[in-house]
């Protein structure tokens, strides 16, 4: 990198600057003021603030608290989901000073996890965290607001959202039912599952008996085998008695609570179907606009601040914790051979494809999205992914 | 992923939660309350903000302005750098609502851009935006807190210093000059460099003359080559006459603006010797300790949002620009061979040996990075290093 100490200012600098200003405005802040937010104002005594060293005194500020509910799609307590979640709230309240304070329920409490975006829509709930595929039944669209299979990695999906025109589109998409969702954390790539036998060729997967929902459970079926959808909390019990022959989950981190492990030894990477899950918060739009500019602009910045430490969370977790299924509980790590893997990014640009193939909105996603990930590609090919796989594992 | 409809909470899940939760408190927010930040309060009269609903009013809070100076290690206006600073400094003014105004200045015009930690430890500037490594004349240690060669990618970094103990051990190192550092960028990974003929084998670094500073200079040392300093606005000229063969500068985005392409037609990954480097927010102690937790807090949510913003950022400009000088500037694409990357992933490792063998500090980070990088290596070499090789180019 640099260490100049010179100034480098020349035409190509000036312009790439200007450029990259203009759609950070446009990309990132959306619809919330840039400059100093407006409060109710109101002139007040001298402040008793022996830190405040400088002599211009700014107007006093009344506080007006609020109380806002959020549903969320994960199970109370859950790691990382749940807890980030409760992240966000806290330093909504902190950033406004206890003006909102947004009270979390797991799913179940007050809505159905694939209730939340309706809750909100209709205003029973204010906002929600949750994974924007699990709205897909309204449209197959929203999927690519979390993940697609050999998609983006949480980097890239970072990037196309809050610069290459995501969150416009998001925001149009979502406006549709009365919503408007922001990134609010990230899990990083994710695992392609727990396996009870090896999967070595295309045959393997023949009559599979796999638990995997939504666009990754349409690939599976491309291969011959059988997807299923179980809840959470019916996985263990079902490779156990061999309902299923294999599941996936997320990533090491919570995998290894629920103890999958001793069920099925064989657990493969990569998690084509999600390569870098961003997660959501939404909330109902009439209470977006309700809200005065400083507080939509703590609710976004809490939100940022929750997927940068989300993302960060999450890779140290899973990388501890796949340590320890492998050195503590003997678990066979394993890489879906090339074979399998080119045959899986053959079926799953069908697969993007036909989630883009709705209305004009869809599509219009789904060419955005794609015409980004072509650029990823190129980019992860000769940077990150040459990277990983030369360094030596300790 | 889960779509459970139910909760999950076993004794795994809650000892995890806790654990999780536990560990984001003393990592990530460090000396600044998690409560809501006490300020100067001041009973004041009624407000008449028609956004806030609810009935409870709490007490009007007065404001006073403070400027702070920052010098920065870029060149003023470079995009993704120095433009993160500004970012940085402009959310920290809002959501202190004017109580903190940050006056960024670019390498050169306060502090030469090396001298920016000795100004800001001495108190003559009150805050940084720079790289750490920059400082290793002080301690060699400060390199591990940006990037080090085969050292861990932008996610991984994130992981070890927020959840992984690095944020404490780099207040122990920065408290040691009276400083005090957070992230606050992250280039996510560089390229490995331009090259005026092609390297195919260990033989062809064999004299190489290249520009490339620093731990990665060390590893073309070791390999034969010839490395050299040279401010960025320098570079270009060396190539063109031939005072070097190759260069390494930050990656496709900032390369494409200073043309080297024209210069050198083979461009390299991956950047082995900067595989996701963090760029730091530094603050003069004593300064920080004279600030309220509420502002406190404010510049730490800033650092935190740029740090996410930016790897957005520069994961997106790279990849977009990488498409426009392999398809517009007939750049030829190389990704170091096997042979290279093994030699390169060997000597590394004692390149970071040696910068941890200092005194017992030194030691201790050097030790704690290795131990989570051993962790990331392996999860690295089973989820996005796999993923990002087999996923089809456009």
């Amino acid at each position: 990198m640099t260490d100049s100490t010179k100034t480098t200012e020349n035409n190509n600098v000036a312009n790439a600057n200007s450029s990259a200003m203009a759609s950070t405005r446009r990309g990132i802040l959306g619809g919330v003021g840039f400059g100093l937010a407006a409060t109710a104002l109101a002139a007040c005594g001298e402040s008793n603030n022996a830190a405040a060293k400088d002599d211009v005194q700014a107007p006093a500020v009344v506080r007006k608290k609020r109380t806002l509910t959020m549903v969320t799609t994960w199970p109370k307590g859950l790691p990382g989901l749940f807890t980030a979640a409760q992240r966000l709230a806290a330093r909504t309240k902190e950033l406004t000073e206890g003006e909102l304070d947004i009270k979390v329920y797991g799913a179940g409490e007050l809505s159905p996890a694939l209730q939340a975006f309706d809750d909100v829509a209709s205003g029973a709930a204010d906002m929600y965290h949750g994974a924007e595929y699990y709205w897909q039944s309204k449209s197959k669209a929203f999927n690519f607001f979390t993940a697609v299979p050999m998609g983006m990695t949480a980097n890239e999906i970072m990037g196309w959202i809050d610069f290459g025109g995501g969150q416009e589109l998001w925001e149009e998409l979502s406006g549709q039912y009365g919503v408007i969702a922001f990134q609010g954390a990230n899990t990083g790539q994710q695992m392609g599952g727990w396996f009870r036998k090896e999967v070595n060729t295309l045959e393997d997967f023949k009559g599979l008996k796999m638990r995997i929902p939504g666009l990754g459970g349409q690939v599976i079926r491309e291969l011959g085998g059988a997807a299923e959808t179980l809840a959470g909390g019916e996985i263990y019990q079902a490779l156990q008695t061999g309902q299923i022959d294999a599941t996936e989950w997320i990533g090491p981190w919570n995998d290894l609570a629920l103890g999958f492990y001793q069920q099925a030894e064989y657990y493969y990477g990569p998690g084509f179907h999600e390569p870098g899950s961003s997660l959501s918060c939404g909330m109902n739009r009439k209470v977006w606009d309700s809200l005065t500019p400083r507080q939509q602009q703590a609710v976004r910045v809490a939100c940022n601040e929750a997927n940068h430490l989300s993302l960060g969370e999450f890779t140290y977790n899973n990388s501890i914790s796949l340590q320890t299924l492998t050195q503590e509980h003997n678990v066979k790590l394993r890489t879906f051979s090339p074979e399998v893997l080119n045959r899986i990014d053959e079926i799953s640009k069908d697969v993007r494809a036909q989630a883009g193939s709705g209305g004009g909105l869809e599509k219009k996603i789904y060419e955005s999205f794609e015409k980004a990930l072509s650029a990823n590609a190129l980019w992860g090919s000769v940077a990150d992914g040459p990277f990983l796989n030369s360094r030596s594992k300790g």
